[in-house]
């Protein structure tokens, strides 16, 4: 049974690299050791994380005044790191667009001395669409405005990123990054777990812009932007084999065109699912249309119990992963880059089945 | 050519281990995913993290009012989060035995209201000897006494744990966790980055006994040891594959006959080369007789110029990472439980012909 892996993360990797990974786990280009065994100090290690950088740069297009960090805590230690390192004894403002957005939002607050102001919320709608953010919102004194460019829970997101002047805009990226045409140069940061579109758990990509870098240093060194972008992600020893495995995932997109050829695959494969969704009179997607999310895509009968017959036969027939979130119910399907749309193609055949045999005659 | 890796961390890995995860890495027992890609709250990787939670319990003799947390970020970080769990308003004792206990003492220090007090040094033996710590030199009333229990880069290490009253121990074991015959019981916390005896860098195993996890909230969940605790280690995403292949390790250990078969064989090794080294001309270990280390084995001639030539002479033999860490110069062999015997054989005879080509006559 060939199976589609729908995991919202960690998620489906693309097979030529872990079959790459495979081939080269016990003897890494003949050096006689795995990645896992390396010296982080080797040449051999240097090279892999500084062409894992170097290939990042290329396909986000990332200008020379950021630097691209290689941290362990995932986004929830940046939901902290962030308002210690930018913004204590200044206010930062937060855009609350879900459950991703909330948990940036509660650990802001728990910092002392930040001042945390929520400028716009979709909440009145069930964080079913993103909310408008005009300059004027924005206190221009603020040390930066956050936003979650994708809500993996909640299925929105960002198809634009808003102009709030001169204040920097910081964004959790986790579940959209190198799925999407945003521009590095109208972020100040960009932060995003791994185990979505770059590699495996354990690894955090942060893209910071070198004026944000703290002046004053932070009570621990690991969770100082400054110390670690002053040794190059090696103040101590890195996941050195998530960061090879993410190597491995860049090199695999500029082989098959780049972030613009890999974007419009991703769209092909949406667009499939939310037009077989809108031309269903079973299935539903709860969220705004201008707002849907390309990779994570929810949607439902409407139905408890109808949504917990199509999960159960879904999963009987290799459709992994589908349920959806247990905030939300029903189903939810991650299509990540690495995601087949011959996956997308067969879940749809197989919806199309499902509503033919309980969908209203 | 064969290569024998040295390394201090991260560092060899069992050669079963790996090949057991280079055949299971694309498809992992006829799931059709590689455990990189299952979803942390997944069944399969649920069974994945008790297990290798279940084997280290029976491996160490773990009891049952002990936590096993598997966290990120390294040593560097837990140097943070200790003082910051346990030692806030109280006083915090630390044991200065090299470099890595250094760091820890300089990062407690920056916590804000903890008092830290150095309470026995080797400083003045340039840190070639572990300090006799009495109960009397134990303020009853400080929140713990911090011990690092095997120095990686000074190669010395504690080869009974002091008794200090009723005050926990707290140790930072690194680079001899799995290779001593402690008990638990004499602490009450122990942490440990994997990339040396464990699995891959990225993972940090923390051990702590129940009563010790803070009772106020820390600000950062990702910080605070009761929230990792109760949420068995998956508050967030954890770095799953590196947990795997601990749990892989874990096995090969059980295998070979649990801890003390591997203490066996690590002494075995240990005294192999510190027997070449006593009986030798050239070569001398800085470290006193009493303190010396099973696992990180300096070595020196005294001449740095012959160092050197050593160190080319025995790379190109495959002899990898055996020069000293560069704040101290020379020769360090690194044999962590995955070393093989043989590898000390040649090394040793290795040193016999240098000798004897390079030796005083």
């Amino acid at each position: 049974m060939t199976v589609y892996n729908f995991s919202a993360g960690p998620a489906v990797l693309p097979k030529p690299v872990l079959e790459k990974a495979q081939a080269e786990l016990v003897n890494y280009q003949g050096s006689e050791m795995s990645v896992m065994e390396m010296s982080h100090r080797s040449s051999l290690f240097d090279n892999i994380i500084k062409e894992a950088e170097k290939l990042l740069r290329e396909i986000m297009g990332i200008p020379d005044n950021y630097k691209v960090l290689f941290l362990q805590g995932g986004a929830s230690l940046q939901f902290s790191m962030i308002p210690l390192n930018l913004a204590v004894g200044k206010k930062a403002l937060y855009v609350n667009t879900g459950a991703w957005a909330k948990k940036a939002i509660s650990a802001a607050k728990a910092i002392d001395g930040v001042e945390v102001e929520v400028i716009a919320s979709s909440e009145d709608k069930n964080f079913t669409y993103v909310p408008e953010i005009t300059k004027d919102m924005v206190d221009q004194e603020a040390a930066y405005v956050h936003i979650t460019t994708n809500e993996t829970i909640g299925g929105i997101s960002y198809q634009t990123i808003p102009d709030v002047g001169d204040v920097p805009i910081v964004a959790d990226m986790s579940s959209n990054i190198l799925a999407n045409n945003y521009k590095v140069e109208d972020f100040g940061l960009i932060y995003a777990g791994a185990q979505k579109n770059i590699g495996p758990s354990g690894l955090t990509v942060v893209i910071i812009r070198e004026d944000l870098l703290n002046k004053e240093p932070i009570f621990s060194p690991m969770l100082d932007f400054a110390v670690q972008a002053a040794n190059d992600s090696l103040y101590n020893t890195p996941p050195t084999y998530a960061i090879y495995i993410a190597k491995l995932v860049f090199e695999w997109i500029q082989e098959l065109g780049g972030l613009q050829e890999i974007v419009k695959r991703d769209q092909e494969k949406a667009a499939l699912l939310y037009d077989a969704i809108d031309a269903s009179n079973l299935f539903i997607s709860p969220v705004d249309k201008n707002y849907r999310s390309l990779t994570n895509i929810p949607f439902v009968t409407g139905d408890e119990e109808l949504d917990k017959k199509f999960n159960q036969e879904a999963l009987a027939q290799g459709f992994q992963n589908l349920k959806g979130h247990r905030s939300v119910g029903g189903m939810r399907a991650s299509l990540y880059n690495a995601f087949p749309k011959e996956g997308v193609e067969e879940l749809v055949a197989f919806m199309k089945k499902f509503e033919d045999e309980n969908g209203e005659k």
